[in-house]
């Protein structure tokens, strides 16, 4: 079973990497561009079949090392 | 309008971030994880309205800026 896990930073918390990408966007010549927030996504390919045991397993990757969650929100995806 | 590009390496193009995950998945203790990929995501909140202009201005972006295509893949959802 694939899962894939994106974390963001939260709302509020300096976002240095979309600042530089709007940056960059705005000097390469795209106007309109409001806002940019950058993130990280990981794919992950588990042995486990069963949907709910799997979403456990990921929520658990995510709290202890995936996110860090006094900064970060998650969101699970099982494929 | 808002648009999300997930860029990923390419299939075949050795993933250091997505080895490194795997392995400290392991050293805590989460076994069955066969595979992990790291890319990352980036969303983008733009003044464009008309979807296929917001596409085709994302793709642009992409092209130039976003993603290096000699070793990553993006994909583009408008939300």
């Amino acid at each position: 079973m694939k899962a894939r896990v994106t974390v963001m930073l939260k709302n509020g918390v300096l976002d240095v990497q979309g600042e530089a990408v709007r940056h960059a966007l705005g000097t390469l010549g795209f106007a309109g561009v409001n806002g940019v927030r950058q993130g990280k996504v990981i794919e992950l390919d588990l042995a486990e079949t069963d949907t709910a045991a799997a979403e456990a397993t990921v929520k658990a990757m995510c709290e202890k090392l995936l996110a860090n969650t006094v900064i970060e929100s998650y969101r699970i995806e099982l494929l």
